[in-house]
C-alpha cells in the first residue's frame, strides 16, 4: 500500500525505509533551547565487530567486558535483513553511549561463525552474551538501547551492596520485588565474604546481594556472623540458607533450587527467559497497575495468596504491571481479550497464547483472597484451563472469558486487520495521498 | 567515514540510511519461541494525517482524541529532515498500537499550516497537543512511542480515581512522588465532585486526582465532607484548599499557584517542560538511584531538607533517578562531570550545562540534613553558583568538581570525540571494513 504512494525514486525509497524501519524504533531528541537533557544521536562511527575465528580472542583481551549478540544467519528476506540490521544498530547505539566504559561490543553468526560460537558456548540465537572476566552473562531480555544500556551499566557495579546503616537497611526492605540475599560477614577481607561475593557474581545483575559488616544492622536483620539469608519475592520472612558458612558452590547451588518464585514481577531485562520458564506450557498471569487503587489492591490480595501457597512447588505466577510495557498493553488486549483499565489474572497457554481469566464483573468485584485461591486451586488441578472453553461457549467455572466489546474480532490475528476499517478510512487515504505528495515536493 | 565504507549503490544506500536512523531507535522486537509477549512492528500503513486548512475540523471531529505534532517546517538539511521523518514515524507506530482506541494523530507544520496552528491555539514547536472534548493537553515530554503510548492511555482513562476502601488509601499514600489531591464529598453526583473532576481534566495525567464518598476513608485522610487536601510531593502532611466548598476556578487557581513543588522527580512526559521550568536559569539537580542503598539514604536526607525549607518559595530541587534515564547517564556523566554511580547534587545553568557539584568524598561521605541545607542555602544566596570557578580552580566553597578520570576531556564536545580513540581502534576499523565487505555480499 505504502509503495503505491511514493514515484519510484531515491526519495522514496528512502521514505519507504524509513517506515518500513518503524517497529525498531524508540525515541526522537528534539533539541530543546535548555541545554542538559541531550539524548544521544548515533554519530555514525562502527563499533561493534564482526565477531570471527580471528579476532574473538583479541576482542576478549582488550576490554574489561565483552558483549556479543549471537544472531541467525543472515537471511534472504529483505524484511529480516532490516531487522538484523536494526538490532544491529541498537548495539551501536548502546556502543556509543557506552564509549568511556571499556566495553566492547560485536556481533557472531550462527552461521558464519559456527566455530567461535562453540568455543565461547553460545546457544541460544538472538541472546547477548556478556563476557566479564572468567564469566559469561546471558541476557534474554527487551533489546532496547534503554535496557541493554542499564543492564551493562549494573554489571559495572559491585556484585554486593554493603548496608551500613538503618537507612539503607530501609532501602533494603523496600525491594520486596527482588530476589534478594543478604548476609553477615567480620569485615572485607573474610574468606565467607568473599565467597559470597563469588556467588553474588554468578547471579548479577538478575538477583541482588547485600551484606553487612554492622552488628546493629545484622541484629535488625536477625543474622548470625557467617549467615546469609534468602528472600524469595514477596514473601515476608526469609529463608535462612541452612548450615553456614557457605561456599561458594553451597550458595550457588541453594539459590539455583529456589530461584523460580511462587509470585514475580516481569522485568524488561529478562522478559524472554521469563516467559520461557513456564509450568507445563502455561503461565499463571496477572495484570495490575501498581499506581492504580484497584491494582494496587488486587496486588495485595495476590500477594497474601502467594505467600499463603508458597509452599506449592507448582505454583509460579507471573506479574505483569501493564505501566512498564505500553506498547504491548493493546496487543495483550486483543490476544487475551481482557480490559487492562483493571485487574486481570488469568491462565496463558504460550504454546498459542490461547487464556482463559477468572470472571471480575467490575473493578467493585475484586476477588478476596479465599476466591483467588480456589480459582489458582482449580487452576493447579487442572479443572480450569485453557481448552476446555475452545468447545463449549459457557461452563459453570466462571472461567469464559469476559471480553465485552472484542467479541467481533474473535477470530483475528494480528496481521490481517488492515481491512476491518478500510471503510472509515478510505477519505482519510485520499487526504494521505495528497499529503504524501505535499511531502514528496519538499524533498 | 562510514560512507567511505560501501560502494556506492542501493545496498550501501540502505546500510547508511539505517546507520542514519540509529538514534530514533529503541527496540528490537525478537520473535520468541513462545507466544504471548511480541512487540508491534509497523504495519506500513499510513495513519497520521498531514493536517491543514481543509481537513483539521473533519478530524476534529471524527476521533474521541486528537493528537498532533506541531513541527518546524520541513528543513532543507537532510539531516534534520531525517529527523522530522522519524518523529512522524513515532508518531505513526503509536497510532497503529492504539488502532482501537479511537485516536487520531495528525502532524501541523508550524510554517504551511501557520493559519490552523493559530485557530488550534498551537505555540510551542516541537510539542505535542491533545484535543480531547474541549480541552488542550500539551504534552513536551520525551518523544518515544512508549512514553506516548502510555501518555495517550493515560489520557483515556477517569481523571479522578475513586477510593473506596482500605487498602486503596494504602495505594494512594504510597504514591508521594506526585502531586495529587484528594477530596470527600457525598457521592458521585455532587456539584462539588463535579466541580473537582472538571478541575482534574485541567490537569490530567499530570496531576493526580482522587477522590472518596466513604466516611471511614474520608476520616482517615481527616477531610470533612467537601475538603480537598492538597499534597505536594514528597511532604508529610497535605495543604487543606482553603474556603471549602470549592468551584472548579477555585480549585485550578490554587493548584496553579501550588502547583511548582519544591522537589519534585523528573518524568519522561514531562522532562521538557520541567526542565523548562528553571529558576533564574538554574536548576538544583540531585542524581540519586532509589534501588540503592547510598541513593536511598541521601534521598531520605535530601526529603528531610526539602521539607524544612518548604517554605521557601525559589527552592525547586529536581531529583532525577539516573534508572530511568540510563541512556543519558554516560551524557551526564561527561557534560557535568561527575559520578553517577554514587549520588550527587548540585547547580545546573540550563543556559550552557555549566555545573558545579556539592563535595562528597565517597558513598561514605554522605552529608548530614545540616550540611545539605547550608550547601543549599549558599546556592540560594549565590555564594554557590556555575560562574565563580570558570575562573579559578579552587576556592574555599568545596565546590571544585570530582571528576576523577575525566580530566583529559575537560574541553571536549560530544560531537568531536572521534579523534580520541583512532590510535586504538585502527585495528578494529580494519577489521569492520572487512565484515562490512561481507553483509554487502550477503545482501
Amino acid at each position: 500500500m505504502v509503495a503505491t504512494l511514493f514515484p519510484l525514486d531515491l526519495g522514496s525509497i528512502m521514505h519507504h525505509l524509513w517506515l518500513m524501519l518503524l517497529p525498531f524504533l524508540g525515541l526522537v531528541s528534539v533539541a530543546p533551547a535548555e541545554k542538559g537533557l541531550e539524548f544521544p544521536r548515533y554519530d555514525g562511527k562502527d563499533r561493534v565487530l564482526d565477531i570471527n575465528d580471528r579476532n574473538y580472542r583479541k576482542a576478549m583481551n582488550k576490554y574489561s567486558m565483552l558483549c556479543l549478540l549471537y544472531h541467525e544467519p543472515i537471511p534472504d528476506s529483505k524484511e529480516l535483513q532490516k531487522k538484523h540490521q536494526m538490532t544491529e544498530m541498537v548495539l551501536e547505539l548502546v556502543a556509543q553511549v557506552l564509549e568511556e566504559k571499556d566495553i566492547g561490543f560485536g556481533m557472531v553468526d550462527a552461521k558464519k561463525d559456527a566455530k567461535v560460537a562453540k568455543k565461547l558456548g553460545l546457544d541460544e540465537v538472538d541472546s547477548v552474551y556478556v563476557f566479564k572476566e572468567d564469566r559469561v552473562i546471558e541476557f534474554d531480555g527487551l533489546l532496547s538501547a534503554n535496557t541493554m544500556t542499564e543492564f551493562l551499566l549494573d554489571l559495572l557495579e559491585d556484585p554486593v551492596e554493603v548496608l551500613d546503616n538503618a537507612l539503607e537497611l530501609k532501602a533494603f526492605n523496600r525491594m520486596d520485588e527482588e530476589i534478594r540475599l543478604v548476609g553477615f560477614f567480620k569485615n572485607q577481607e573474610s574468606e565467607h565474604f568473599e565467597a559470597f561475593k563469588e556467588a553474588a557474581e554468578q547471579f548479577q545483575p538478575y538477583i541482588k546481594f547485600f551484606a553487612t559488616f554492622e552488628k546493629t544492622v545484622a541484629k535488625q536483620l536477625t543474622l548470625k556472623m557467617n549467615e546469609v539469608d534468602f528472600y524469595e519475592p514477596f514473601m515476608e520472612e526469609p529463608v535462612t540458607i541452612p548450615e553456614k558458612p557457605h561456599s561458594e558452590e553451597e550458595l550457588v547451588a541453594f539459590i539455583t533450587k529456589h530461584r523460580r518464585p511462587t509470585l514475580r514481577k516481569l522485568r524488561a531485562e529478562d522478559m524472554f527467559e521469563t516467559w520461557e520458564d513456564d509450568i507445563e506450557g502455561i503461565h499463571i498471569v496477572a495484570f495490575a497497575e501498581e499506581e492504580d487503587p484497584d491494582g494496587f489492591e488486587f496486588l495485595e490480595i495476590l500477594k497474601e495468596v502467594a505467600r499463603d501457597n508458597t509452599h506449592l512447588p507448582d505454583l509460579s505466577i507471573v506479574w505483569i504491571d501493564p505501566d512498564d510495557f505500553s506498547l504491548l498493553i493493546p496487543y495483550w488486549e486483543k490476544t487475551f481479550k481482557v480490559d487492562l483499565f483493571r485487574p486481570q489474572i488469568g491462565v496463558v497457554n504460550v504454546t498459542d497464547a490461547d487464556s482463559v481469566w477468572m470472571a471480575m464483573d467490575d473493578e467493585e468485584d475484586l476477588p478476596t483472597a479465599q476466591e483467588l485461591e480456589d480459582w489458582i486451586e482449580d487452576v493447579l488441578s487442572g479443572k480450569v484451563n485453557t481448552e476446555d472453553d475452545d468447545e463449549e461457549d459457557d461452563d459453570d467455572d466462571d472461567d469464559d472469558d469476559d471480553d465485552d466489546d472484542d467479541d467481533d474480532d474473535e477470530d483475528d490475528d494480528d496481521d490481517d486487520d488492515d481491512d476491518d476499517d478500510d471503510d472509515d478510512d478510505s477519505d482519510e487515504d485520499e487526504d494521505d495521498d495528497d499529503d504524501d505528495d505535499d511531502d514528496d515536493d519538499d524533498e
